[in-house]
């Protein structure tokens, strides 16, 4: 299979995408990488870090898709970089998937009208994937669509219940729907209203409302939410992560005996820690598209890129794509 | 200054309730306390648990209201209720203050319509207070409202502001609104037009949008949100601390020496667990009300009232609903 990625997308790009390809080039098997961005930035990076390229790519784009441009740019102005080449080479049937770690309104925009949707998809939306103490769930929408109807609520918790049976090994997954409380008729009217879409619809699991107290006890494997809600959840659920972690740090610094403690701790703390970093599930993708799209994190290292090249591969693999197209199209 | 406290609202009632007020009673100075509900009850479990009733009134009610009533029946058949009644006391201008860990629901539909809004608000709001490493911080509106216009969250930031530089004893509060982006055209619709709104407003000093991931750093004063995010925030912000406290906790328990690490650095954590402790904090107050409410968290322990009847003496010390007239009245 053939997976593009972005060479120039997030805060550590170039040098961390690039060594997160090269190990994806030598572990994934049946996976050939082509890298998307100026071919001689990425030589020259790749040579001053003694980081081969062997078996990968390269497709010339002269420009990078600065986070401050405009989303709808890349349809326009910008469609010359990096970000713009990767989903219209997809587009052309050159790639199965596309990872970047890019703008992800750009992402979002160039793949719904460069990529395209899958036919009968109202919105593509993105799907995070989450931690708790248990396990992890997918929080779907979490930022692409601040605006939401029921039908599409409805349909995000199909792509959801798709991708977590598939690629997260889920099922029958317990699908949730956010809400600020649990009854049928609590919420404003587009909850009360996908509440009944949800509860009608025979291809869900459907659980009913979760509150938000509940999200981390990992009782749901899809959260079900509009693009702000899901994105409120998933900035709070990283920034609260951060900083009670932080806080627990603090604590043991406060004299040597507290300190003596933490070392001792470390072992537990560790695990825990692993478990909390998102780097550790790949990125997040962008269901409803006609082709594999994950937006890996803005701050992804070479392991994040890795496991999301991993993802992707994952995607492909198990048809996400056709399965998808079953269930939802049209 | 007269509060009288709900003795039947949440799920240590009447217990909590009567140490909590009997606390009050003996340390606030100048506080006279009215307990509604059973006289029978009330003084039974007063002397089965040896909790002194010296100066504290009873003002009789004979029925409980049960959390799952329809929020509006206090109005009609449960206005009988140890909830009701301590509304309408304090509407005939029997008190200045009410405290209940009740239905928020019914404390807001009767606060509004039984003690009434003050004149030009809008809507109340229930406003909470959050902690962050660093310090509190307001959130409003937490819950009450689930469907909000650009004009209530106008007042919102304005009642915020002033509880939280006459409560909370901040100076130019800075207030800002909970969005999915920081830049002024970030949001849906009702978010944008806000950010105008707020931006334009001389009596707020206004610090723009804030993200979801920036809530915990405590950059903001009071975060200005409608009812439904806020619950979001509110629950998720309780649900993660206490998921990831109990994930500590865990990794804690992992072998003989991380147990003994956790005993040693276990100062360190206390001070931390009180620093996320609600209890210390009281109860939310819900803003824009012709009196002070207090609504005190459903699993209040006689700290958590007693903190709440402290809260609702300074908002009446601190002339909170006049400064409010004068800020919004019409």
């Amino acid at each position: 299979m053939r997976i593009i990625v972005d060479a120039f997308g997030g805060d550590n790009a170039p040098l961390e995408i690039l060594k997160g390809c090269h190990r994806a080039a030598e572990e994934l098997q049946g996976v050939e990488i082509t890298l998307t961005g100026s071919r001689e930035t990425i030589e020259a990076v790749a040579r001053q870090n003694n980081i081969s390229l062997a078996g990968i790519k390269i497709l010339e784009a002269p420009r990078i898709f600065e986070m401050e441009f405009e989303p709808t740019s890349i349809l326009k102005e910008n469609n010359d970089t990096s970000l713009a080449a990767g989903l219209k080479a997809m587009a052309a049937g050159q790639a199965e998937g596309f990872v970047s770690a890019g703008s992800t309104g750009a992402l979002l925009v160039g793949a719904t009208l460069i990529t395209k949707r899958i036919r009968g998809v109202r919105r593509a939306a993105i799907a995070a994937v989450l931690p708790t103490p248990s396990k992890p769930f997918l929080l779907l929408d979490s930022g692409a669509n601040s605006e939401c109807t029921s039908e599409m609520l409805e349909h995000f918790a199909l792509l959801g219940a798709v991708y977590s049976e598939k690629i997260l090994g889920v099922e029958k997954p317990n699908v949730m729907l956010a809400n600020i409380g649990t009854e049928p008729t609590k919420g404003d009217a587009l909850r009360q209203e996908t509440y009944k879409r949800l509860a009608a619809n025979e291809r869900i699991h459907f659980g009913g409302n979760i509150e938000a107290r509940d999200i981390p006890n990992g009782g749901a494997d899809v959260v079900v939410a509009d693009g702000f809600t899901g994105n409120i959840i998933l900035k709070l659920y990283e920034g609260l992560a951060t900083s009670l972690f932080g806080m627990v740090k603090g604590a043991f610094k406060k004299n040597p005996v507290t300190m003596l403690g933490a070392v001792l701790a470390s072992p537990g703390l560790l695990g825990l820690k692993k478990k909390m970093d998102y780097s550790e599930y790949g990125g997040a993708p962008l269901l409803g598209i006609n082709g594999t799209v994950i937006k890996a994190h803005g701050s992804s290292d070479a392991k994040a890129i890795f496991n999301a090249i991993r993802q992707a591969k994952g995607c492909i693999e198990n048809h996400i794509v056709d399965t998808v197209k079953e269930n939802l199209g049209a």
